[in-house]
């Protein structure tokens, strides 16, 4: 949920989005099934299960959103408090029922070095027939730590194509802080990862419209598009669960082990910088990305709920 | 003559560099060019008059370079001293004829935002025949301003392709400084230009190879690879004219009259930073880009004589 660091950058990337201010008569399969979610889905399994359903993408996909949000629950739950985000911020939608999503936001325990892991999926759909479906995780570090944040976004608008934005994106200024870059992108070699995906016919470089995004990813970002055109056979499941997947499954297994889990000696002086940088991304995140989607999304009243809610994760 | 904000990225950019120690019966021409490099050019004058014949390039990659080193003359000059260059380094070669360089260092005057200005041209001639050409205009400013840099780079190694590096470096951390991206990258739309050059069917992005040129360039920077093919009636040298040459131009234009001439407030603090930023920047320029290529091209003796006066410069 972040332009920088996780997120659903529909604006960002400047995605299609339509208006979903007119109900469609299409919608109304979605909109019944959409009627109780802000009722009495107070219990956190059950909220937990609804985001793990992830109910509007399929196969390979949905598996590997699956996976990944599992793995992250294995490896550092323990290091998370429940996610305590109000019902109707867990699970929301458009009132026309064009546009539903589903969030979970666990902070880090006080001990940990973790910030707050984020997940979730958005789903809007056009209404020329079709839909926006974007699933996403990423995972916040606190300044007890310089190691990068997480971040993963699949969005896809057509069956045929998807944007994969997969990164660590770094927390100092590289420039600045050589050892930064030598010992998180180059001693690891993680630039492997975007050779591996860039070696394929279906895959080019993402250039994304917002100046502010190529400015805050890592240089070894993966920012891509999966165009498989419509007349071949390999379909854009094939690549995720061929290529994207077991990107994304190491790339996540790396930053879980070797970030989020590693211990880092950071003095005062560059906690203070950490934490100053980080909380210029967290705001820019607020204000430019769902600051600019949501109401579009999901109508003003509820993006106003919605986002309350989390500036006071982001900005605090 | 860097890996960022100017200079001859051999080595940043990983181009097929020929080994140069063994002389090859091929370049006698060229090597008899060469042997009275040393001697007695000591006129200012002659010796910009070599910079500017770049012999190795022609039609309008030749006349593209020639008028945007006449344009960086005709508005900076008074604000720049001579080149002190020895006859020596501002014209050099390797001894056994393989590969050749001219450069012109002019420092700023004390009263001026100029740090200096880099021209210049190397040619390479491959063993099996071809050559290597970059020619380059690099512009530094000091701290008492901090508005980006300029860079520059035509890099052809064979007739039908071309790497262009085209670029404002930012001199400050544009994540800790969003008014820094705003004022020099988003207000004044400068990604009109990337996007002008990417709309052309030949021009295609180019991933450096080294992470920190990634992490170093801007967000609107131009790092393109421009491919005509073999077979194409379209050649290199109309795309400069046409295309690269123009943007070129007024990028260029741009960087003179409100980053070079446009006086800023900064502070002392804010100096400290900048010169600290810079510092960095052209110590990995000589350490990773100059010090790894001028080796290779000129033989160890020749990259010694030229990189100690260089670095004395870089590194002051």
């Amino acid at each position: 949920m972040a332009i920088i660091s996780g997120g659903f950058s529909c604006s960002a990337f400047r995605l299609a989005l339509p208006s979903c201010s007119a109900p469609s008569s299409r919608l109304s399969v979605s909109r019944t099934r959409s009627s109780g979610l802000s009722a009495s889905m107070n219990s956190g399994d059950e909220q937990r299960a609804r985001l793990m359903e992830f109910p509007y993408v399929s196969g390979p996909h949905r598996d590997l959103m699956v996976e990944l949000l599992s793995s992250v629950e294995t490896r550092l739950g323990s290091s998370l408090r429940p996610c305590n985000l109000p019902p109707d911020v867990r699970h929301f939608g458009h009132p026309a029922g064009t546009a539903y999503a589903s969030i979970q936001l666990r902070p880090g325990r006080p001990s940990s070095q973790i910030d707050f892991i984020l997940g979730g999926w958005i789903h809007c759909k056009f209404p020329s027939g079709g839909a926006l479906n974007i699933t996403s995780l990423s995972g916040y570090l606190n300044s007890s730590t310089d190691a990068p944040n997480f971040r993963l976004e699949l969005i896809q608008s057509i069956p045929t194509s998807l944007v994969l934005v997969l990164d660590l994106t770094p927390r100092k200024d590289l420039i600045l802080h050589p050892d930064h870059l030598k010992t998180y992108y180059e001693d690891t070699q993680l630039d492997r990862y975007r050779q591996r995906l860039h070696a394929l016919p279906e895959v080019s470089p993402y250039i994304s419209p917002s100046l502010y995004v190529r400015a805050a990813v890592s240089p070894t970002a993966i920012l891509v598009s999966i165009d498989v055109g419509a007349g071949e056979t390999t379909a854009i499941e094939e690549i995720i669960q061929d290529h994207v997947g077991p990107v994304a499954k190491e790339l996540l297994q790396f930053w879980m082990e070797s970030c989020a889990c590693t211990e880092r000696c950071v003095g005062k002086a560059e906690r203070a910088y950490l934490a100053e940088r980080d909380r210029l991304i967290k705001n820019k995140t607020i204000e430019l990305d769902l600051g600019s989607s949501f109401p579009r999304l999901f109508g003003q009243d509820v993006a106003d709920r919605v986002l309350t809610v989390l500036t006071e994760h982001y900005k605090k």
